[in-house]
C-alpha cells in the first residue's frame, strides 16, 4: 500500500482591512475580509517537513495590508486580481492562486437630506462578494451577493407536486416566499466596470424576485439568473443558492379564529434548499 | 440552616411572528421576536411540584398568536402592553409580567422609484427593541434600539489619559470611532406616537455621533444621551451600552511605508465597552 | 430640564489568555476569556471630555498579561480577585471594580491508559465562569457554570398545570428533559478551594438533574439548588437559569405509525426559561 | 443568447431527529441533524414551473421521521444510505441523492462509578458526520469528524521558511499548535462496522497529532492522514481541512518582564488554513 499526497492547498483566512480614502470634501471607505489559498509544489513540505517553499501565511496577511497602501482597493474584484498577479509573479513555485473577498457594505450616513461626509452606518448582513482562482495561464473570475434577505407576501404558490405516502404538505396557491439570495456570477473576461455590472445585477435579481409570478422557488430561481444573463452578457453564467425560509402559517382553529393569512411563524429549520447554475451559451 | 425560594420567574423566549396587514394597494409586514416571563405566586410549583397556578410556557406563545390575529401589531410597545394587559387580567397568581420585543425591520423595495407593494428587504443586523415590566399598579416601559453600527473617520481623538507602568497606547488627536448603538431609554408614560418617538431618538442619536468633536467614547455617549433627552420631553433617561469597535492603525514601517490613516485592521475581540444612563430631572 | 450623568462604567471586554505552567514531567494549561468594567470618579470624562483620570481599556488588557506572568492563574476565581485588587490599588478614583472571567475547559488527552503530557483536547461549550465586584469595602464573589447541556429520557412530567382558552399542550406523565445549565453561586466568604467546590457543586447539580423525580422544569431547578446548598455551607444563594430545550414527539399518525416515544423533533425556539433563585439562611 | 439551465439540486436542510432506544435496563439516544438534496429531471420545474415531479422537502422531512420510526438509526452512515435507497427507489425522475448527516455526541452521565441509564451530557461542538451520493449505479460514502479541537504545548515548530519582503515573522523552534479537526474519508465499500472504524480513525488522529515532531501544520496533517490510512485499510483516501489556530507570545519586554513561553494570546482571525487530501494506492 503506497500512499501519497493528494490535492492541497494552504493559506491565510479572515484578513480584514479597512481603507479610508481622505478626500478634502469627504472621505470614502472600503472594508474587507480576505481568504487567499495557495496550491503548488508543496508536497515537501507534508512529507519531509521542508518549509523552503512555504511562503508563511502570515506573510500574505502582510502582503495584503502594504498592497493596500501602495494601491486602492477600488472594488474587490480589482484587488483580489492584484493579490494573485502578486502571488504569482513572486513565487514560482506556487501554480494556483485562489483568493476570496467578502466586503461589508457601508453608506455614508444621510438624515433629512443632510449627506456627512466621514460618517457611515453598517449594519447589514449583506455582503458583496468575489472569487478569484488565477493560474500563470487562465483566470476564473466570480463576483457575487450574499445574505440579501427578501421577502413577498403574494404571487408565490406550490401546487401539483408529486405526493407520496409521506406528504401532507397542503397545496398554497398564495403563500410568502422568502429567501437569502445568494448569488455568484462568472464574468467572460476581467476588464469590467465591477461596481456597475455588481449593482446592476443586483438590481435585476431583486426585480425578478419581486415581478415574478412564482410557481416554486425553483421556478423563481430561474427567473432571477434569466433576468441577470439577459440584461448582462458580461455573464457567462450564475449560481444560485436560495434557501426557502419557511413562514407558516398559524393555525388558529383551535381558538376558533380565522386565519386568512395574516398571522405567521418565521422559521429557521427545518429549512429547504435550491440550487442552480444558470448558463448563457 | 434553611433552604427557600428566592426571586423567580418562568416563561418562553424566542417566540417568533411575522403579521400581514394586507391593504388593497399594498401590504405591510411586522416581525417581531418576543420573550415573556412571568413572576408571582409558583413558590409550591417549585418546592412541591404542583403545577394548578402554572400556566404553560406553550400557552403563553399561543396566546401571542391568537391575540395577533384579534388585534393589529401597531408597534413593539403597544403590542407588549396588551401582552401584559392580558396575563395580569387573566392570572391572579401573576404579580408581574415581563415582555421583551425585537423587532427585525423589513423595507419596503423600491427600485428606481418604482415601489413593489408587496416586496421586502430585510438584510439588517439592527433591531427595534422594547422592554416591558407591568405589575398590576404600576408599569415600566423602555424602547430601544440593538445593532446599530456606525464608523466616523475622524472628529474623534483620545489623548491625556491616565497611564501607569502598564500602559502603553499611544495618543491619539485623530482615530476612527467605531460602534454598535444599544440604547434603551425609559418613558414617563405610555400615551406617546411610539414610532415617531423612535424614529426621533434614533435620528438624534446618530447626528450626535455624527456631529460630535469626540475627546472618548465616554465623551460621545454622553453627547448622545443630551440629545435625545433634550429633543425628547417624553423619556425619563436614556442607557446606552457601546463597544469600542477597534480599528488599529496597521504598521507598515517594516516594509518601509508611510502609513497616513489610510490602513486599518477591523478587531472584535478585545473590545472596550462604555454603558452609562443619561437622565433628566 | 437639567440632564445629569446617571450610573456608568467602562472597561475591557474578551480579553483571552492562555497560561502554560511548563512542569518538567508535563505542561498545565488554563484559558481565561475576561471582562473588566470600573465604576468611579468618571462624571468628567462623559461631560467635559477630560481623560486625566481615565485608565485605557488597552491598559486593563496589559495588565491582564503582566499580572498572569507574575502569578499562576491558580482559578478563574483567585485571578479575579488579583486584578480586582490591583485596580482598587492603584487607582483612587475607581470606587468599584466588576472582573468577569469564563474558562474554557482543556481536557488532557488519554488514550487507552496513556496519557499524554502535554496535549489537550478542548471542543466544549461547556464554560467555569466567576465574577466578581469588589469595592474597598466589600466583595461579592460568584462562581458559576454555563453551557453545560444535559438531558433526559424519564422521570420527567408535566401535568395538572393552569389551562385557559390559548392552551393547546397536551398533560404528559413522561417526558424527555433537556436543559443547559447556567449556575450562578455565591460564596460567603472568598478563603475556599476554589476548584473542589467548583467540582463538587456541578457534581450536585448533575446528580440532583439526574436522580429527580421531574414534575417540571421549575421543580427539579429547586431540587438542583437545593441539592448543591445543602452539601456546600460555603454558599450563600444559588441562582439557576434553565432554559427548557423541548424535544417534541413527533406525529407519526399521518403515516398510520405508532410512535411510543421513540421519534422526537429538537427544537431550538421557541424555548421555555426556567429561572430562580434559592437561599440558604 | 441561448439561456438555459445547468446542474442544480434541491432538498431540505437541517432537519433535526432525536431517537430514543428504550431498552429495559436503559436507553440509548441518538441525534442527527440531516441535509437532503436530489438531482435529477426537474429543468420544467425550473423553466415552466411545472411541479409534478417535484417530490416536496416538507415529505424528504416526513420521510426522515418515519424511516426512523421503522428501523433504529444505526450510525450516520447506515441512515444515510438508508434514506438515499428510499427515494432512489420510489423517484424514477432523480437520478442522485446527496445525504448529509451529523451527530450531536451525547454521552451517558457517569459519576464517581455510578452510571446512569436515562440521563446524558451533551455540552461538545464536536461532531460526527457522513456524507453519501448515491447513483442507482455507485455510492460514494464518506465518514467524518468536525469540531474536534486539540492543541499542545510543544513539539511543534516552524521554521526555514520562505521569506520576502513582506515576511517579519520570526522563525520558531517552540511553538503551540492548536487546530480544530475536520476529517473526511472515504471508504472503498459499504459493508463496514462503521462505528469501529469512526472511533479508530479518530484515536488514530489524535495519537499522530499528539506524537508528531511538527515542523509545520502541513507536516503534521500530512503524519495524521498516513496514520489513518496505515491503520484502516477500508479507508481509500482521507481529506484534512486545519486551521491553524495561533496562540501568539504576547510580549511583556515594554513592562520588563521576560515570558519564557508561558503567556499567550490566543486568537479567532486571521487564522491560517492547511487542507489537503491524503491518499492510499
Amino acid at each position: 500500500m503506497a500512499i501519497r499526497l493528494g490535492e492541497n492547498n494552504y493559506g491565510k483566512q479572515r484578513v480584514r482591512i479597512l481603507q479610508v480614502a481622505r478626500h478634502p470634501d469627504r472621505h470614502d471607505i472600503k472594508e474587507l475580509t480576505l481568504g487567499i489559498r495557495l496550491e503548488g509544489d508543496f508536497e515537501t513540505a507534508h512529507t519531509k517537513g521542508d518549509n523552503r517553499k512555504v511562503l508563511p501565511t502570515d506573510t500574505m496577511k502582510n502582503t495584503v495590508y502594504a498592497l493596500a497602501k501602495q494601491h486602492a482597493i477600488e472594488s474587490p474584484e480589482a484587488f483580489c486580481l492584484r493579490l494573485a498577479d502578486h502571488f504569482l509573479a513572486r513565487n514560482p513555485q506556487v501554480s494556483r492562486v485562489r483568493i476570496e473577498a467578502a466586503e461589508t457594505l457601508w453608506t455614508r450616513l444621510a438624515i433629512e437630506g443632510k449627506t456627512y461626509p466621514h460618517t457611515f452606518t453598517g449594519s447589514n448582513n449583506e455582503r458583496r462578494t468575489a472569487a478569484l482562482a488565477a493560474t500563470r495561464k487562465e483566470k476564473t473570475l466570480h463576483a457575487g451577493i450574499a445574505g440579501l434577505i427578501v421577502l413577498k407576501t403574494t404571487d408565490s404558490a406550490f401546487e401539483d407536486f408529486l405526493k407520496d405516502e409521506y406528504t401532507t404538505l397542503k397545496e398554497d396557491r398564495d403563500r410568502i416566499l422568502a429567501t437569502a439570495i445568494s448569488a455568484n456570477w462568472l464574468y467572460r473576461e476581467s476588464a469590467i466596470d465591477f461596481d456597475q455590472d455588481w449593482r446592476g445585477v443586483r438590481q435585476s435579481l431583486l426585480e425578478a424576485f419581486a415581478g415574478h409570478n412564482s410557481e416554486s422557488l425553483q421556478h423563481t430561481l430561474y427567473a432571477m439568473g434569466e433576468a441577470a444573463l439577459k440584461k448582462f452578457p458580461s455573464i457567462r453564467e450564475i449560481h444560485l443558492s436560495l434557501p426557502n425560509k419557511h413562514y407558516n402559517l398559524v393555525d388558529l382553529s383551535p381558538f376558533h379564529l380565522e386565519n386568512p393569512k395574516e398571522v405567521f411563524l418565521p422559521t429557521d429549520e427545518p429549512h429547504g434548499l435550491i440550487e442552480a447554475t444558470v448558463r448563457s451559451d
